[in-house]
């Protein structure tokens, strides 16, 4: 029998290939399959970030889990992807799933894991958070010595936005899209939409900073924000 | 007169030199002047990082921030240095900055960058963060989904540290320490010890990973855990 082999969780950081670490580029160069989440359309922004990387001919393994607001589809489409890399790993195949980001901040893999962890080895390369690039395109710092830095998904409703963000120095709004407006009329509710800073697409093509309280609505579009939008904001400056 | 050149906060991870980006590689390697910070006995973690990457006879620009609770001494210490780094940018000689994780994330670089931008082109290569690195080894997931992370440093009193947890998902409390029987306390208090996971130099050679309710405060040593120690908390599990 085959010797088992390990699940690796990649993180391929938030975009920029060069923003890999060379622990990813061994991994990724060297597993037996390459597993990653794709969306509806079947495409994968990890998998993209990692191409230039990806040996010809490697065994590849799409994985899509249903984004709706039931959770059941979401378990049962982990329960089949942790039972396929599972049978992997016992044929002696090592697996490296790709992660945007880092593995276990606000992604995927940990589901995988959660599964897996116990019955297969795992090891987790850890990468770049989209927010550290969201912080280096801004010069805004995530958070300084003594500062509590509170991450807030823009999903949540207004009334948890606001004890989310009461007791932090420095807030992460993420995955914004939709939700703009809420957001904004919680922060100027706050006293702070002059000290938020938005960006749409840190590190992609369609890259934008704007300063909140000069963000026009306009400018939003019809869908809203980007899904990937990030509002940062500190409450005071550096001392 | 030379061209002016540009300084870059560079991150170069938690640890492993492996866990470096491609890009921080690159900046190393080609930068004219290598800034990093050091502790009172002159050494430098960030420098030990990226110590096979620095090349024979580049010059080095060690800098000390007295870390007191005064802050005037640290101001002093940041304006000097943001003073010899603006004079070898006009010089034409571009600076690195090392920075250990991210040099936005609980970093000295904000401070030199809150000093010189607008005078200079700046440019942070974001690094990987220590907690990225402390969720990797312990497989303990930052934030999942729609939950709220709070980043909380160790230092402050009890109450804010209570009320920075209170309306947390997940929670990583950072430079821990000598407070680790205060932190240990306030966990006690909100019913969360049991949810609770301890490393002590996460990614280094002395480390060690326990849950919070198996950590026996004689195994902290006459020190109290390691400063580097952080505790990570989920209020539930992922689901």
């Amino acid at each position: 029998m085959a010797k088992e082999e390990t699940l690796y969780g990649v993180g391929v950081g938030p975009g920029d290939p060069k923003l890999m670490t060379i622990r990813a580029g061994e991994v990724i160069r060297a597993a037996d399959v390459l597993a990653y989440p794709v969306n509806g359309a079947g495409t994968s922004r990890a998998r993209a970030i990692a191409s230039a990387l990806i040996p010809a001919g490697v065994t590849e393994m799409p994985i899509h889990i249903p984004m709706r607001s039931e959770r059941e589809p979401a378990r049962a489409a982990y329960d089949a992807a942790a039972q396929a890399i599972s049978d992997h790993l016992k044929a002696g195949r090592s697996v490296a799933y790709l992660c945007v980001g880092d593995p276990l901040f606000y992604g995927s893999f940990m589901y995988l894991s959660a599964r897996l962890k116990g019955a297969h080895k795992i090891e987790v390369i850890p990468g770049v958070a989209s927010l550290s690039a969201c912080a280096a395109q801004t010069l805004v710092p995530l958070a300084g010595r003594d500062d509590v830095l509170s991450v807030v998904p823009a999903t949540l409703g207004e009334d948890e936005l606001k004890s989310a963000l009461a007791a932090a120095d420095s807030m992460a709004i993420i995955k914004v899209g939709r939700h703009f407006a809420k957001v904004r009329a919680v922060l100027r509710a706050l006293g702070l939409e002059g000290r938020a800073t938005i960006l749409e697409s840190a590190t992609g093509e369609s890259e934008r900073i704007t300063t909140l309280d000069k963000f026009s609505d306009e400018t939003i579009g019809e869908e809203g924000a980007h899904y990937f939008s990030t509002i940062l904001v500190r409450r005071k400056e550096l001392s």
